[in-house]
């Protein structure tokens, strides 16, 4: 699949190897994604530091390990590694990995849903570690809506470290700048800038979540304003592949019929009744 | 103005006094407040408990009573008495409002954006003081979407006391019986059964975020999935007010005209400099 995906679609498609988390996979797995991530040049996604349970089984499982540690031990700590949540992340972690390509997806709605915590993103900051946001599964998260996480993250900032700490600037860079830094693709997109694709969205300024005076913070209002309601179209790579909110090469009715036939197939196979 | 709106609209305007709160209230006002519900029977709504400094400044301000204590010397726990916020509400301002008529509304994002804290919805439940769902100001939680808030709302008890403690369908509650509760509207709106005003929001459920097996506890759709952009009608009173998404009966760019011109001459009559 790495050779298939890799470099497809005008190098829009990148391979990376996304071990789910350390309780449901052995030794020799983790093993072979060092290898195969030093060897092939592809990052690491995986799933740590979600929950208090979570960590005290891992220390269980791994002798007293904590996850760093056995990233460490693993040499995981020598790839391009990208932790989905990261909520019980301690300094002394931040110190291990420091120096190392190493980058937080923060998933607010999420970390809420489970009871999980709300993640310290200064102390990402602090460290100097990049972090970009994110959904996780559309269990934990539902309305997969990256706005909505946007705005939850810099809200959960505030009550945990004041008013002031996370401005409307702060919360959108995680969705562009610092987000393609915590994927290493800060030379291709994130930024507006010439030598970059032009991945853009334009919002609707006419809605009334996006209203107000004109001397308001702009990057304030689209972080605590918007939503994908107001997505009016979407450039990627300079294409338009939204437009007036609808999506143009695609066709939702038949996502949604393709969706209702695989969960049916999928639910038949499981041998869950319900 | 009590006497112009008690009543009008059919019967839908209610009057409510709304003194802000109590640090920008002298003593007098709260007195002629008191005496004036109890007079007419019109409810109190005002803010309180919202943040830990303002706490400390009625503390400060009024001899060391804290803001029930205040209240209950004011003779207002006698009124129909609406906190909004309630973070630092404590188990003895519980026992002392029991038996009254008392209730909350909650403001979720508003409580995070100023950094206030999260209100324990569960000790209001247990102490049966009904709970509403509230936006504050556009200021302090920009969109406005009470669908939003309880998404939030839900979210954040479950990070408080556990992903168990707090469903889809309770969530719901504090927009609709709950929330009626609050208001004292229970025998009114609230709940859908004969006797009661037909006031509905009927969501569009071919919307991606409302989408789900048909196993799927159709509560937990709507709390976590739905947000305004998923309202597809809207009924006051059995009459179609929202069609199809847009108001029928109001022009939004007259709206946003009318806004633009009172914010300015508001502006101007500030003396507020940009």
């Amino acid at each position: 699949m790495g050779d298939r995906f890799e470099g497809a679609a005008e190098g829009r498609l990148r391979y990376v190897l996304n071990p789910r988390f350390i309780l449901s996979c052995s030794d020799p797995l983790w093993e072979g994604v060092r290898e195969l991530s030093l060897r092939r040049g592809w990052p690491v996604h995986t799933h740590a530091l979600e929950q208090r349970d979570e960590t005290l089984a891992v220390r269980e499982l791994k002798g007293g390990r904590d996850e760093v540690q056995y990233f460490a031990d693993q040499g995981l700590l020598a790839t391009d590694l990208r932790l989905a949540h990261g909520v019980w992340i301690t300094h002394e972690h931040l110190d291990r990995v420091r120096g190392g390509r190493f980058s937080v997806v923060h998933c607010p709605s999420s970390n809420l849903k489970l009871g999980s915590g709300v993640a310290d993103l200064l102390a990402f900051h602090r460290a100097g570690v990049p972090v970009g946001i994110g959904c996780d599964g559309a269990a934990c998260s539902n309305q997969l809506d990256n706005f909505a996480e946007v705005r939850l993250a810099a809200l959960l900032q505030k009550v945990k470290h004041g008013p002031d700490a996370f401005s409307g600037l702060d919360a959108l860079r995680l969705a562009t700048s610092e987000g393609a830094r915590a994927l290493g693709l800060q030379d291709e997109v994130g930024t507006i800038e010439p030598g970059k694709h032009a991945d853009l969205a334009v919002l609707a300024s006419d809605r009334p979540e996006l209203w107000a005076a004109p001397q308001a913070e702009p990057h304030d209002l689209v972080a605590f304003g918007a939503s994908r309601a107001a997505v009016r179209h979407v450039l990627v790579g300079g294409r338009l592949e939204v437009e007036e909110g609808r999506l143009t090469r695609l066709d939702l009715a038949e996502i949604y019929r393709e969706s209702e036939r695989c969960l049916g197939e999928l639910i038949r196979r499981s041998g869950v009744t319900f």
